[in-house]
């Protein structure tokens, strides 16, 4: 049908579909993921549809013209040095599949760099594919290896790097890279998006910016996660990376700082940090950086619920793994049940730590009787980390080789700004 | 010493401590937890405190005084008629031990309402221990005996029925009793404390006085939970018994709506509801009320984290699990490594629901490639509903008799307001 009207990419359509509704746009080019039985064309409000091709009725090229795909900035670069993106995949990253409706991780770095010009000048950028994942099916492993290519990046003098990242498990991975990257001379800057980069509603772009911002002329180092800060455009949060949890399912302020505030704003209107709210580490204020990449996949996080039996704990601990994170209620608590398989996994040597489901506040298990049977037992009250902060840094001290002491005496301690209101320790190498 | 000077039970007491700090105030009669090594004094503030023996040097009877007990009020009762209020321990049952510096629940509901004689003007009371436990030992079968005694209660004709309750676990409780309450024509509120009805700072009295407000005055039935909204005095929010969640480990309000608005504040100057912000069901609105009070613990709550097996999935269906409630990432997902063994879940009759463990916003299972092919396998999207009234429902369906037919059926379905945005349905007598 298109060909009967010889329409091409760029023209401007009337389309008459089944039912009456008439559509007009632009034909644009179909990419890798789309089929032959849709075409994709691109609204007056700059919105990419698919459209059935069985639906359409009718075709009528309004005006001809042409579509010619952005290409990576080469503007002028005014300041901040050189910056590195590193693109792991995500909703950043992606673009609607009109066969299916689903959004698939397709664009490179360098592709994100040229729908968003204004990047050029902010830093010199370079780009780097590391992985291209939806970020649910991001492991342990992953995190290695992203931890070894910044440390590589860092070495090489870049200013600041930006990884692109699922929003899914994003703070996960901002957690173990704050284990991982120890003395960290420079910001390390995780960023995603809640849309997708080919809708007229997508955050990437603006939190780019941010991150990219952070990554260039932020005054402190450290990894943090940039997103929107609240539901308008022009403020991102930057949250540090062992303080920040995922708080809504699709919300382009779904990142909050819990226990905790944003370690900076960034204002887009002028590019600028306009407040540092806590007092991060400051940038080249570290000596001896290093990367202490290895996890252990050992250690399991347990939410409690009434009914629980501690049939679980058992085994887990029969399975071979060497530390428990329990997410208890409220202070710090589990049913009676449990205790007495809880009493025997710490016999055997298994590290079992207490968080809360509360999320917010702080455990703390001197209160009520069960809390107290539980300390007795040798579970470790583990301040206010968040349940999630709390496995990851239990994997990557396990990984580390930390021993059961070990265990039992980092595990709560402030290493990263893991705990609210604590002193940071200093870690000794070859200490774990 | 106190016999030196005949000091007895309410003279008004000047003591002189070691390292010179006086203390005034009344001598309090000693609890049944307290130890002949302390002796209680209530101060000019209310507060009582427990002092040391050891630590006197000196006393000095002040003023003869008598110390009586108070009891229940006979006040007028105004309006609201009879409100039920049975105990089942917890911080709003609890004084301090000062043996340990622990908590223990000792107040019985009578002890309670003597200690809040303004409880007396809004509603005649009875008063009725059910259980003494601390909350986080909370169990289905104490669900089930609890909607048993509500549901004689309502047969009885108490006009409301208020339970106080530890706020461990008092949100998978509002939850159980949601739903085996069914067609509830009273309000039914859970309320508790996050501070000891014996400090100063309790939130005990304030959260009772709002509980039995709604309980004797509201003109909507259903299970809520009445705790301060905020962290003043004059505010206490009314929340949906299957919307809310604890959301802070310590703070007053911590009990907040989620993705649901409270369905009512009670202004405690005044004693009266003011506002209802949702559309609650109507107080005697309905007919056909009944107990549906069983629970089966088959189900089991797992929350996702990078680089869980699916180990775990195997195992639960191997001891005989029938359902599993998945807390995944975003907007419903779980890494490829759980694919194949949720799958074969399934395939052996297991349930498998899907919640997020951002807890706010709604499951979209459509969107990403790793949803879809969960939704392929089989796996149920719950909507909005929170994790931790997923597995709640799992329990009470599978109590009813459900079929793994009725679970994929029901489990995502609005039975109790569960689902926001979504119409109710009926539930059919006999149906699972």
């Amino acid at each position: 049908m298109l060909e009967s009207v010889k329409a091409s990419i760029g023209d401007h359509l009337l389309l008459k579909l089944k039912g009456g509704l008439e559509i007009r746009g632009t034909l644009m080019p179909r990419y890798g993921y789309a089929d032959d039985r849709h075409i994709t064309i691109k609204l007056g409000n700059g919105y990419n549809i698919g459209i059935l091709v069985s639906r359409i009725e009718g075709v009528t090229v309004e005006k001809r013209g042409t579509f010619e795909p952005s290409k990576p900035s080469e503007a002028s670069f005014k300041s901040g040095g050189e910056v590195l993106i590193l693109g792991t995949g995500g909703t950043i990253a992606s673009r609607i599949d009109y066969r299916t409706g689903a959004v698939t991780s397709v664009l490179t770095p360098s592709e994100l760099y040229s729908s968003v010009p204004e990047l050029g000048d902010i830093a010199k950028l370079d780009t780097e594919v590391l992985f291209n994942i939806l970020s649910e099916n991001m492991t342990p492993s992953r995190w290695d290896e992203m931890a070894k290519r910044v440390g590589r990046a860092v070495k090489d003098g870049y200013r600041g790097i930006v990884i692109a990242h699922g929003t899914d498990t994003m703070h996960y991975t901002s957690a173990a890279l704050s284990f991982a990257l120890e003395n960290l001379p420079v910001p390390v800057v995780l960023v995603g998006a809640q849309r997708s980069s080919d809708r007229p509603s997508s955050d990437a772009a603006t939190n780019l910016l941010g991150a990219v911002t952070v990554a260039a002329m932020a005054d402190f180092s450290g990894v943090y996660i940039a997103m929107h800060k609240g539901l308008s455009d022009d403020v991102i949060a930057v949250h540090s990376g062992v303080k920040v949890r995922k708080n809504h399912t699709s919300r382009r302020d779904a990142f909050q700082s819990v226990n905790s505030r944003p370690a900076a704003l960034v204002h887009l209107k002028g590019l600028r940090i306009i407040k540092n709210l806590e007092l991060p580490p400051r940038r080249d204020g570290h000596q001896d950086f290093s990367v202490k990449s290895n996890f252990d996949e050992r250690a399991f996080l347990v939410k409690y619920f009434p009914g629980m039996s501690g049939e679980i704990i058992d085994h887990l601990v029969e399975i071979g793994y060497r530390a428990i994170i329990l997410e208890g209620t409220g202070l710090g608590h589990v049913g009676k049940p449990l205790h007495e398989s809880i009493g025997s996994a710490i016999d055997k040597g298994v590290f079992i730590g207490m968080t809360s489901q509360c999320l917010w506040g702080r455990v703390r298990m001197t209160v009520y009787d069960t809390g107290r049977d539980l300390l007795r037992m040798g579970v470790i009250p583990l301040e206010d980390i968040l349940p999630e902060v709390a496995v990851v840094k239990a994997m990557w001290l396990l990984g580390q080789g930390a021993t059961f002491e070990d265990m039992v005496k980092l595990m709560p301690m402030n290493m990263r700004g893991e705990v609210s209101g604590r002193s940071l320790i200093s870690y000794e190498h070859g200490r774990t």
